[in-house]
């Protein structure tokens, strides 16, 4: 409940009312990223899992069959919710590189030591 | 991409009970991004709405005193949640260059609905 110190000269040109609006906007925008935030980090915890996994059975970082049935699942749930399933697409993209990254270290990590020991925090190199 | 039958050559030499475990992590998976993709399309609408508000009263679209504002605290966030905040940060950025197209057409829009006809308002670069 900080009151920031917000950008007079973006907004010093328009009315109180409309300021107050922009404002509940935001922080409801910013509520929205808090959630999403805490969302992904539970999310690269399962990854991480998966990462694991893979490097411990030796199956490959990126799988195919995988992504191609999460995208058509995503841009039918974007579409039932009004969010655009070009931009849905292009943000599981967006995510899934960064995972396959991770992944790549971990059997990065695993080749080079073959006990597996390290499943500290997600290695974003 | 075309339709491939589905490749049961990922997980086919992996035993039972860690493909039972593969599917659990991927369930969860799965469910997170169901949850995200509400989100986002709920985020959309508010900066939807934002996006209104500035072309009405001839905003720019983009606001960086904002955007560093929201950059540093998902930042904080995304540490508080054992996120890595270099990854947070670029996704902050990938869906504000989205919300910046989106508020780039409604001030177009508005532009070409308006009688005055001044030019130049918007840059939409």
């Amino acid at each position: 409940m900080t009151d920031q110190p917000t950008t007079p000269a973006a907004t010093e040109g328009i009315g109180q009312s409309v300021r107050a609006e922009l404002t509940a906007l935001r922080q409801s925008i910013d509520n929205i990223d808090a959630a999403v935030v805490h969302m992904l980090a539970e999310r690269f915890k399962a990854t991480q899992k998966v990462g694991e996994l893979k490097a411990e059975h030796r199956l490959p970082p990126a799988d195919p069959a995988r992504e191609r049935e999460q995208i058509k699942r995503l841009r039918e749930l974007a579409a039932g919710a009004h969010l655009d399933p070009v931009f849905a697409e292009k943000f599981l993209n967006f995510i899934i590189a960064e995972v396959i990254r991770h992944h790549e270290a971990i059997a990065e990590d695993a080749a080079g030591d073959s006990t597996g020991g390290s499943a500290g925090d997600v290695n974003a190199g």
